[in-house]
């Protein structure tokens, strides 16, 4: 960008930025890998930051002929509950994210689309993972069948959009994934914002 | 809750509870518990899951009385960027979660207020951490003087929700909690939905 800094930028002023000095991977497990660096802070003190570093991930808006939306029901062991989501999966070393929406939409739900629309990034940890999720809307679907992931135990299921914001509404869908993506979608399938 | 199921969760039969088997802390560091669980899926098959174990937090939506929200734009080092957010913080062990919302809207802002509501809980990180946060809704805002966190670098500033709601759409606000919680501040201070 080049230019005059637009003025509601007026206050970004000030350099944030927290550099690195070291830093080593803590742990290293199958699906989490966590590294502990020592870094600067921007008042030149140096303290330590904890997180995860992930491969990212993509979530996707799957909406029906019908209007209706495919979500899943699917058991979250850190929760130690089922959660409402929309279908999401973590990216491959070296997958487009639009090839992991492609796979994750078939393996979780069974159902292919021949129209995809990138959406939007969102970061859902900043505190404490390098994840972002690429979130997709796919329509034009076809059921192809399930084919769930070995220890996948999900279930998929058919929901109004207007249905799945009165959950929101009422506390029943509480990913925030899924919760910024159902009120993208709003926003998006009443034509307001276009993507 | 008594009485028949509602229709609309009439697909909610299968029981998809991954019960535990034995666990283990595998790293334990200043910021971050990491816990490897074995757990027996529904089929009888195992597997492992690891995830990280919080005590939760608070995000605060403060509506000054122009009708503007208080945010801030602090350096996220997982992300190696700045992140434009609603106040947030961690749960302290024992606190009850609007007590945290008070404390972390005066040491992050340096508002207190005088009217505050709960709003909801979303849940960041379902595949890889417990977190629940804790939305409250702020108002009648005064300003008492900021007291930052050591080592917390951030910059507090005014936004109307109007912009915050374009600053998504164009990909500038991009923090999940964020996000939810000004589509939730949306219905809220349209009158739309109550809480």
């Amino acid at each position: 960008m080049t230019g005059p800094r637009k003025p509601e930028l007026a206050w970004q002023k000030r350099d944030l930025a927290e550099k690195p000095i070291k830093g080593e991977w803590v742990y290293r497990g199958k699906l989490l890998h966590v590294r502990r660096d020592d870094v600067r802070l921007p008042d030149g003190k140096t303290t330590e930051r904890e997180y995860i570093e992930h491969p990212g991930a993509v979530m996707i808006i799957p909406v029906l002929d019908s209007g209706e939306l495919v979500m899943e029901r699917q058991y979250r062991y850190p929760l130690r509950r089922d959660m409402l989501e929309l279908p999401a999966g973590k990216i491959d070393a070296g997958e487009p994210p639009l090839e992991c929406a492609k796979r994750e939409l078939l393996e979780e739900t069974g159902y292919t689309a021949s129209a995809w629309r990138f959406v939007t990034t969102i970061h859902p940890v900043i505190g404490y993972s390098s994840e972002r999720i690429e979130i997709f809307l796919a329509q034009g679907l076809t059921l192809r069948g399930a084919r769930p992931d070995d220890g996948e135990n999900l279930e998929v299921f058919k929901l109004p959009l207007a249905t799945a914001l009165e959950w929101i509404r009422e506390g029943r869908i509480t990913d925030a994934k899924t919760v910024a993506g159902l009120f993208w979608a709003e926003r998006i399938l009443s034509g307001e914002w276009s993507v």
